[in-house]
């Protein structure tokens, strides 16, 4: 681990989970966002935050077609230590990597920390880039709220934004040249190539959808089965259906992770239960089939326990195919690395639509990501600073 | 709703539930007992706090054989504004009426609040009467720990208990008589029979297991789904189980409210997940056979994905058949009124083990409890707080 990752591996540790819980604009967040300014500050950077809350470091006057490299630094809750603050911490080493050389770069180049990318606190995920780019409602995006009831208006607010001015910034966005994101990989394609650092290919299609299924609450113990409507025998069913739809369908993966029945008490039937379906696969028409058969079977369970069930797609993203021509530019100046496609999103995803993109994934021995198993060797961890400051010299020189 | 019970109506609301979230020794919990402590100092009763955090409230002296009454003030989480605060106030209210009417008893007469009924934060129900009547081991009482690791121990220690102190008491215990504890009814026995008051016959045999399957934690998108071990699917599989098994025993109730997966995050294939089964039949032997087909399955599914299990009992109870002199004694001075079974779990089924021990139940009309819409109507709950005046004249005359 980079000793500049090590720096910050105590912040916002979960007990509970185990790894780290880091989410949009809490504490832990605002903590690392702090300590991103003074590393840039130190480095003679000029640190500003954009209208979306995410944070920019210039090296340089900014100005219109930069080269810009970063990632983010929230975590999924009891995420691990890589993925995302590994993206950041390895632009700054590439900027003292570059400087130590006596490089001066040709373009204005600056590192970027996206807002809330992991969606963990208000349930979209990449909200910065979403934001930045012009991807999501602002009016929307404001009311989004976290488990508290907190909504995003708020918490920026809290943050120090003006909460109304969220939403696409096209100064910001016109500033970007090319955007290269680097990223632990998440999953074993580098392990299994035996090689250290690769470039991306795509993105699956992918996208978040929430349903609450409601029923009738009522005492665990006085309630007779035959007089039941349990929401969580739908939401149940729906787990399952997730799996079956997905084995379906090649290279598709539907996921549930969240699920909260509410009230949630021992002794309680509960009255309603949400949950959060993540589905992917390698294009929308793919995504779509798994989502609607799962969708299907949900509606059939709710049906079939008297309980009602309502849908509501949380965010989408069509597949992405990042810039050919960047993409094999890069590959083959650090020597032909490998290329691979990921099932996981990016903010490099959502820049991918409006400005050419790339990324860098760096070995993960355990394959293992959004959990504390999550690694990378400090000799992969240099292999990739040095990818990304050769990527940034011979993108900026 | 007697006035005595809309003077607490804002203390331990749940905007996000609805209902009440009151939990033994929480904010809102304490600020009941403070309540309760004043009412009673209102009315002259001299106020004991016993070492198991059990509230009494004594008319006369304290001594042997004395008539007892009482419920509890805590909810499940989102609960309703009856289940157990009814007890307690009808106990205050029968107390005002006796008095009123110019009563004085032969017997020494307590009102008393148990601790934490409903298990809703430490996961034990009935956990101020196990601990007095010696049905709990005070070693583990003391390590029970509500979801943010908050042991009982240093709970009852901020609430100003001698956490040392804690398990059976034969003192307290030495002083009970008779023990009579008035509840609103978890069901519509009431509504159907046209009445507004009962006696209890008994309580289904009933209690609490927790599963913990543990698969691994990893990205819900990069991570294949022949490649996956997920907890949520031997999970799920529990829950659909569960209600085949019940359905299978005549009388049988088993209940998944509560399951946590872990981190929880949408994007997250969990690593572990915690389910609560609640599992209820006429007997021992049916509980049993109930729950070992459920953690059979469990098991098996488990099995199938290549997850672990383990299975703690977390609590368990008998059949209660309340003392059937007592029961036919206090329905005939009732002039007559039903006799019900009840599904639900109460300190009074605790005690009926150690004492002659009855209870009653008042009519509601939507049958449903642990929820906001759990009911009594103001003429039914004054004619439950005359059947308890009626009952203590009858026991203390």
């Amino acid at each position: 681990m980079p000793d500049l990752l090590a720096a910050i591996a105590g912040v916002g540790a979960d007990p509970r989970r185990g790894g780290y819980s880091r989410h949009g604009f809490d504490r832990a967040d605002l903590e690392l966002r702090a300590w991103f300014v003074e590393e840039a500050e130190r480095r003679g950077l000029a640190v500003r935050t954009d209208r979306n809350g995410n944070v920019w470091a210039w090296w340089g006057t900014p100005g219109p077609d930069a080269v810009v490299t970063g990632s983010h630094l929230d975590s999924v809750p009891g995420g691990g230590a890589f993925d995302g603050p590994l993206g950041v911490v390895s632009a700054l080493l590439a900027v003292d990597s570059l400087r130590a050389r006596g490089f001066t770069p040709t373009r204005p180049l600056a590192v970027v920390v996206f807002a809330e990318e992991e969606g963990g606190r208000f349930g979209v995920p990449c909200l910065g880039s979403r934001l930045l780019a012009g991807t999501i409602d602002p009016d929307a995006a404001r009311r989004l709220h976290d488990p508290d009831g907190v909504t995003l208006a708020e918490a920026v607010t809290e943050a120090g934004l003006d909460a109304s001015r969220l939403g696409r910034d096209d100064v910001a966005l016109g500033l970007i040249g090319t955007f290269v994101e680097l990223h632990v990989e998440q999953g074993r394609g580098l392990v299994d190539l035996d090689a250290p650092v690769a470039v991306a290919g795509s993105i699956l299609a992918h996208g978040r959808w929430r349903f609450r299924f409601t029923g009738e609450g009522n005492h665990a113990g006085a309630t007779l089965i035959g007089d039941r409507r349990d929401p969580m025998l739908p939401a149940s069913a729906l787990v399952l259906a997730a799996r079956k739809a997905a084995a379906g369908v090649d290279g598709a993966r539907a996921t549930v992770g969240r699920l909260t029945p509410n009230p949630g008490g021992t002794n309680v039937i509960a009255s309603t239960v949400d949950v959060w379906l993540d589905a992917r696969a390698d294009d929308t028409a793919r995504t779509r089939a798994v989502v609607d058969e799962i969708t299907a079977a949900a509606h059939d369970a709710a049906t079939d326990e008297g309980c009602a069930v309502t849908v509501t797609e949380e965010s989408y993203g069509d597949t992405v195919h990042f810039d050919p021509a960047l993409r094999d530019r890069l590959a083959g100046s650090l020597g032909g690395v490998p290329v691979l496609a990921t099932g996981a999103g990016h903010d490099a995803g959502i820049l991918a639509a409006r400005v050419p993109t790339a990324m860098l994934f760096v070995r993960n021995p355990t394959g293992v990501s959004h959990a504390p198993a999550e690694h990378a060797e400090p000799d992969d961890c240099a292999a990739g600073v040095e990818a990304l400051a050769a990527v940034l010299a011979e993108l900026a020189g």
